[in-house]
């Protein structure tokens, strides 16, 4: 008997069928004897056909009316899903973002969750209801409806699960949890019992998209327990904590491929002190975020650095640096972004310097050329050419996965 | 230089080049000087389709759940016309209906506005700012959507305009205003320059779908200035107001007909005090709209009364009458809703006895038979067989609207 928080995607909700699915696992959860907050996405392609609609108006249309529309998307499928649980023949309510509490900073279509005031939540849940909350929206200090962006979801969900202390965050999606590699196209990948919050924010930034990021950062700030699986399979996923019971043995957790990467190499620079400040805090200021950063030795009096951004912020990274070349000093630019990110993650990697260098050697037997190296505690990564993305992955995935079994 | 709140409906708003042309409205009115606060039903089909989609997946979803999901409706096109008119380059900002204050009871699907708290709208406009509000919807006590039923944006853009103290509330609609009669079914019908809060009233209720009577109940008690006009034509419209200059003219203002009615005869009732007082208390509570009453002089010891609801109630006034036929003792009821109620009202018809001989008249000389007939101060109503509606209404139009010139 707890109070257990369930996130459903807009994959899970995408038509009548699929809403009574997630009404039954709601249902069963309630029956069982917990109480249940539920967190719903808009359905299936609801976001994209407002965006279209809004397009076809106005290109151009402010992130606080795109706001005001989008948010329509949850709004519906909550009142289905509740709908759908009273057929069912239980006690439920539906709630917006507002209703419920979750109040935003005013950053319209990317807003942060300040804080929840669960009062209304706690009101329907000791009157026995199941609750179901409209995820990806709240409201700022203004009244105004603001969404939370990519992940907004999850980050909603887990939000709840905070300020309700609830026993257990799942969040349900279409795959059946973790897996050591994207299981759509990485032969042998295998599903992870356990990761933990630090893992698994390495993952959902290296782009295995199975929880966005935000999400799994908050969940590891307040301790929720997490748990990823799957709204139609009704399989065990993967529960995401702390510190997980095997962590000695997993010493890399999985693989992961990020193809929406460009690098961006300044060749030539000046080799004076403070250049590196100069240039990460131009592209900071114009809210770049940068990835991986490379700086060459010294040759002569001139040095390289290269790093990473995203594709869409590849070409406003460049017309920036390439303004302020008199004030940067150096001697041309150089664009990439027929490349892909390849790492691995895995909490017990800090105690085992053999891991990269098995990475190193899965690629050099595939022919598979480095590009650039980064790493950290618990994660190394590669650039490779677009190209050798998935080849790459599968080598790395079997070297650590098959040929040993699994673990190193 | 005014304040003016102005209304466009579901059919104004259909796509996006008419609210392309709702914001042109918009706008053009800002732009002599006016501030606008502009309220919006849902797009066309909008509202069908959610109730289609809960439908899919509960026919009998709950009032409350219904009011959340359809409540979206509005807040779409309100967000899409906020859109148009950033993209004219205009101050604008949309508002859903608990963002502008507006107050309801808690009957879902059918809630009344309570009050309206105007502060939101009142900031808005002091910043230059033009208003969309979301029509048709509102919050209760428990800060729950509720939404106002039929003619709902009517009531909204009167309820907002009396708590704003407007100068002017336009009702924007796809015909140019109040007729005669219904101009595309009777043949030289005419646009009224001006009618009163009465007349329309006993229009609305008669069925000529141009204002909801809610509406103009409201406008009568807080004195708002009503207009009726198109979207399309540019045409000046109909103004509602308490008195209309030509009010000693205008004798009849128009001619309305009624196909939603049905008609109950209880036959042989006992000739006892008190029984229309229990007939129409039962109907009461079972909240069944009793339209025209009749009653019968007595024959002997029983008597006849025989009445009208809208089709729909038919069944259950039935069904309630049969289950208490031992405690109002009468022999059998015979129901018929193979009719239609006409009827002329004019706000002149007080002071000219004629005016309702002349309509039997008309209708004689059709050889239109007269099933029941009920009158007021400023409505004479008839009962006739359904297949005579549609001539009935143009031997009485052409009887006061063309033999005599337009006015009797």
């Amino acid at each position: 008997m707890g109070l257990i928080v369930q996130k459903f995607g807009g994959s899970s909700v995408a038509d009548a069928d699929k809403i009574r699915n997630v009404a039954r696992i709601i249902t069963e959860t309630y029956r069982r004897g917990h109480s249940v907050v539920a967190v719903l996405s808009a359905q299936g392609d609801t976001t994209d056909d407002l965006i279209a609609k809004a397009a076809e108006i106005n290109p151009n249309g402010s992130k606080r009316e795109m706001d005001m529309l989008l948010s329509t998307g949850e709004q519906i499928s909550c009142s289905l899903c509740a709908m759908a649980i009273e057929a069912m023949g239980y006690p439920v309510i539906s709630l917006t973002g507002w209703q419920a509490g979750v109040r935003t900073n005013s950053s319209y279509s990317n807003a942060r969750i300040k804080r929840v005031a669960p009062e209304r939540i706690l009101a329907e849940l000791d009157k026995k209801c199941i609750v179901i909350v409209t995820g990806f929206q709240g409201i700022n200090k203004y009244d105004d409806i603001t969404t939370l962006g990519r992940g907004g979801s999850d980050t909603s969900a887990v939000a709840l699960a905070a300020s309700l202390h609830a026993d257990l965050c799942q969040i349900y999606t279409d795959v059946d949890g973790v897996y050591t590699a994207d299981p759509r196209h990485v032969e042998g990948a295998k599903k992870l019992d356990e990761i933990t919050f630090d893992e698994m924010l390495e993952l959902a930034t290296l782009g295995a998209q199975v929880l966005h990021n935000r999400s799994v950062e908050m969940a590891k700030r307040y301790n929720v327990n997490l748990e990823v699986l799957s709204s139609f399979s009704g399989n065990p996923g993967t529960k995401v904590k702390e510190v997980v019971k095997n962590v000695e043995k997993t010493h890399v957790s999985g693989v992961a491929k990020d193809k929406d990467v460009a690098r961006l190499a300044l060749v030539g620079l000046d080799d004076t002190p403070g250049i590196a400040f100069k240039i990460f805090s131009l592209l900071a200021k114009a809210k770049i975020n940068v990835d991986i950063i490379l700086q060459s030795i010294g040759r002569g009096d001139t040095k390289d650095i290269s790093f990473t951004v995203t594709k869409s912020d590849k070409d406003e990274a460049k017309r920036l640096l390439e303004e302020n070349k008199a004030y940067l000093g150096f001697d041309h630019i150089d664009v990439s972004d027929d490349i892909a990110k390849v790492s691995i993650v895995g909490a017990g990697m800090i105690n085992n310097p053999g891991v990269a260098s098995l990475m190193f050697e899965a690629l050099y037997n595939a022919g598979i050329n480095i590009n650039m190296i980064s790493t950290s505690e618990i994660k190394v990564s590669v650039l490779v050419d677009a190209d050798d993305a998935d080849r790459a992955v599968q080598a790395i995935h079997n070297k650590f996965f098959s040929e040993f079994g699994g673990n190193v």
